[in-house]
């Protein structure tokens, strides 16, 4: 069994790990932090897992008992796995964080969008970009995980067949987002009040989202050139779920663009490309370690709209972070991930 | 009083406008129509209006009855204002219609759309095409309106400034545009049910949707020569609302788009420039007859993103209806449509 | 023109008050008070009242402007009303509190429910407790007013009929309570978030409301004895509404409880008795100051149900207040607020 | 591997039941039914189960091919199996019945509740009501099981407790019942669309629902004698979920129900009994096979209030059907089952 550890566990993303957890067969937790839930049971917190964590209880961060783990998480706001991470590589445990601190290669740019220095620059060499779909080979040797964001990982896995294949016009790509609430995290915020953000919807940060930075690294990368992106997200009444629609001019129009699709993601076992001509809805996804895709070229343009959805808490944050625990500790990639759905 | 007939008032704009003209001081509701459910008190299928329409109940459509009306509206499929429009124009009586019968000025461009020959292409010299923003004079004179569809009115509305002034390039116009699940009407469909479309997001009629046509026309109106729209209409889980994101390039992005908007708008009373940096949210416009936009420039660009927000129901139908029938008989246009929306 | 201030308007039945008193055409919002937020527009904040209150901004808390008011609304937490209301009342003006501080007749009753003591219980003998289908003489005379609460609204309404004619058995009443989210106000608390409060229902406060007693005092002076009340409010997914399903057992089965009703609230112009055999919708009184109220005796036993809906931000609160205004300033009890609900 | 069929799998216990089944290690669906669908994959209806169901497809009902199964669900509207169970028995294929078809044992009862003759009453001696913290040991001998409502699901584990230990008032039971929209199936009725059922709260059947008499047959035979029920359900604007508040009389006010209630569910896997002072939320079982329960005795009266809380969809529904196949197949009755609810 590998030895788990949790840091920071009382958010969405911290029950959604524990939730996918409790049914991995191979993984167990050992430890679970939070200072201001120390020594409440997590079961006491989160009654969905009552049966399943029987003694498990919050604890204050103690370096010592993650450092005994084979594989710590991070499930914290940016800035905490900066602290902490260094220690626990040092003491040969692997890390595997959620949050934003290890996602950006550069450090500079790190500190514009976060409003802080870079905590631990020097690991960045260490770093491995979690999304499987890109990085496979590399996760597996990797000690430090940066999960994708859940924004990134929708638009990245849209775009990445159009820029690898060199179809689109990187210069003026559009990223149309919606996010359901639980993007915005547990915290007691006005805004994410139900009668805030119910029966309504918005953009935000229309000026520049801290996603922004990150989706660019990860598109140019692909392009293999610099690329123009406008990455407009929007705040939808429903928990679960994002929804990316995307928009790229394509040099070609000869080009079977469903084939192509098909083609990249043929041996991905977590992207499923649709069927042409369809809409994927978020509820298919919800729960489930799944990214659906189509793509629709209306009129017959050269305009290429991509529909990409996922749960922005699994395969945005705790199910793509277990299937990189999984391809970490050579499992099968799908190991306590392969459920349905819950549709609906 | 002018006396009002409405024509298929069982469906949600049907039952809006019955809302809005409860509050109107100079119109009454003399009849009211519906094969289905005559017989039925107004206020028996819609409890909301129960002691507003004492004694007012639906009867079978019957056009003396209505052309003894100074004004019939229609809530209708398309079809129905057809085959009646030309029989009460001829008695003298006035026609606000809803649907989507005479928004087309090209008839058989309307037939390859609705999958029908145009009923009526006699009157489309008639139809006035009620956008108040855009035709104001011409309402005043008319006896055939048609009122705009809903996401017509939020995206026409918001691309309206820059189109007129030559601003932005109208080869590749994008309107992202996201409804709340009344716009499809109260029929009996699986995909609205509560269960079907509530907590998910999906995109619907890629390849072409109904309103494509209609919002085309305008646009290339507005900006005086061809245009080419890519338009995804997406499926939110709120009851009301339109959130239309825009996407256009500018082609000097010296201009002053916040003056622009502002200058264009300032004496419209139902359209709403906010501020720079603004957000709109659907539900500041719940129940009420405004339209919100903001106007944004991420990254300093020549890529411009106009939010545009109305109530799909009011100024995306039956309060523009009513808006339409202030201009027709010359009273104040703010008439009944004055209430502020619904927040939360 | 009424001159009105507002203290506390920031919250749900600040916001909603200004809306009802946008359209009432006897009052003027003169001053509104709110600490965290003076200075900032009241437009700003609510962007639905956009149009509505130009130059009208959040000030500080300050007596002599309020004291130059005709009346003074409160919209504040417990405790505030009991610390100003009293210099106010000295300077002539009248106050209406929509806060619980003047509801319990008895101080110290008052202190054990809300944890501290009672603030001003010298102004409780000057305390009209503001149901006017009860009270509405004593109102017509008032200078202090206590709003009732949204659950003792719903509630009381429908079991007056009953008790006041000696029907029910007052020592067994029970009322099982569900509330839309707005009825825990717009504090930024985790358990009012849209991720925790969406998609579930729960029971609270099993154990013991803080309407408990405000609903017992009001009962027990329409039975005129002692009562006994269970009371179990719920949390419900949706923004507004209060559904109270009322139990109780009836001493005489051979009454015509529909009659009772009906002529109980004949002459009110808020209570709406609906046809026998109705289930009432919360979303026929959204935004609309009308309780609705339907009457069963299943399977013809001695057990009576009795459904009652509201809007809890409406007849639950600021719409009562405007009520309570207009009768206190000997107007016409409708003024203002004669729209119909928003449906859907 | 047990082999599976489902009659009428197009519905939402149909879905449910493919998705629980796609995670069961020892059962596999060969077969599923519909007329309506006949042809169309069941990954091309329901897009969660794509990569879970590859090449089974909907047939028309056929029972040969049902007859080599090793069990049949019914996922029907009533009558169906009725139609279908007798041959199928005879085949020696078992039958478990998610409908309402062999529910009460009272065949003329069955027929004034469902407006029609009961099709097979010769099959009801065979028929076990699979309620396994009532029947395990009768279900594990049978071969056609009914499977209990979703209300009296929750209802019955709720109250079983006290009237078995004949703690209760068999005579004045009252089960107030919030359901959430899919309870009402997923058939096109106006009164199940978003628009209708959302952001809202009704009562509706107080006169008489079809799970009163299973209720009472049930709640008869757990206190030996004939009780007095009144039942009320609610439309809740969520998609799954029930939460029933029940109430009832206790005679001995002595009595520990905290430990009474644990003791009573101490060995079964799928109802919790929450610690003395809860609330039980919905969301806390969305997606698992849980009853979760809290008694409380509010002010230290007689009147006991029992919270009980299930998915309709799977305690309620497919989940027990599922729990009903393990006893039956002399399985761990947890398998397939274990996981944990979705949350949030």
């Amino acid at each position: 069994m590998i030895k788990v550890g949790i840091v920071g566990g009382t958010g969405y993303t911290g029950v959604e790990l524990l939730r996918l957890l409790a049914q991995h067969p191979q993984a167990e937790v050992a430890v679970i932090t939070s200072r201001s839930e120390a020594g409440v049971a997590v079961a006491d917190m989160y009654p969905n897992l009552r049966g399943h964590y029987d003694g498990l209880a919050f604890s204050v961060p103690d370096s010592k008992a993650l450092g005994a783990c084979d594989v710590v998480f991070f499930a914290t706001p940016h800035g905490v796995a900066h602290a902490l991470a260094g220690e626990l590589l040092a003491a040969g445990t692997k890390v595997i964080d959620l949050s934003a601190d290890f996602r950006l290669q550069d450090a500079t740019e790190w500190g514009k969008w976060y409003g802080q220095p870079h905590g631990a620059p020097e690991l960045l060499k260490d770093a491995v970009y979690g999304l499987p779909e890109v990085n496979r080979e590399k996760i597996r040797q990797a000690r430090l995980i940066a999960v994708p964001g859940c924004y990134p990982t929708a638009t990245q896995l849209g775009f990445l067949p159009l820029l690898e294949a060199g179809l689109a016009d990187p210069s003026r790509l559009i990223a149309d987002c919606k996010s359901g609430v639980s993007g915005a995290g547990r915290g007691a915020a006005v805004g994410s009040l139900f009668c805030e953000a119910g029966e309504s919807m918005k953009a935000y940060a229309v000026k520049g989202h801290r996603h922004l930075p990150e989706i660019s690294q990860g598109l140019r990368l692909a392009a293999g050139k610099d690329i123009g992106l406008t990455f407009v997200p929007h705040l939808t009444p429903m928990i679960r779920g994002i929804h990316a629609t995307l928009y790229a001019n394509v040099v070609d129009t000869s080009v079977d663009l469903q084939a192509l699709f098909e083609k990249r993601y043929a041996d991905e076992p977590f992207v499923d490309v649709m069927p042409a001509g369809s809409h994927p809805e978020t509820r298919s996804v919800r729960g489930a370690n799944v990214c659906r895709i189509a793509v629709h070229r209306p009129q017959g343009g050269d305009l290429v709209v991509v529909l990409s959805v996922i749960d922005n808490l699994v395969k945005g944050a705790s199910g793509q972070a277990v299937q990189n625990l999984n391809i970490l500790f050579g499992l099968d990639e799908r190991m306590g991930l392969s459920h349905a759905g819950l549709l609906p």
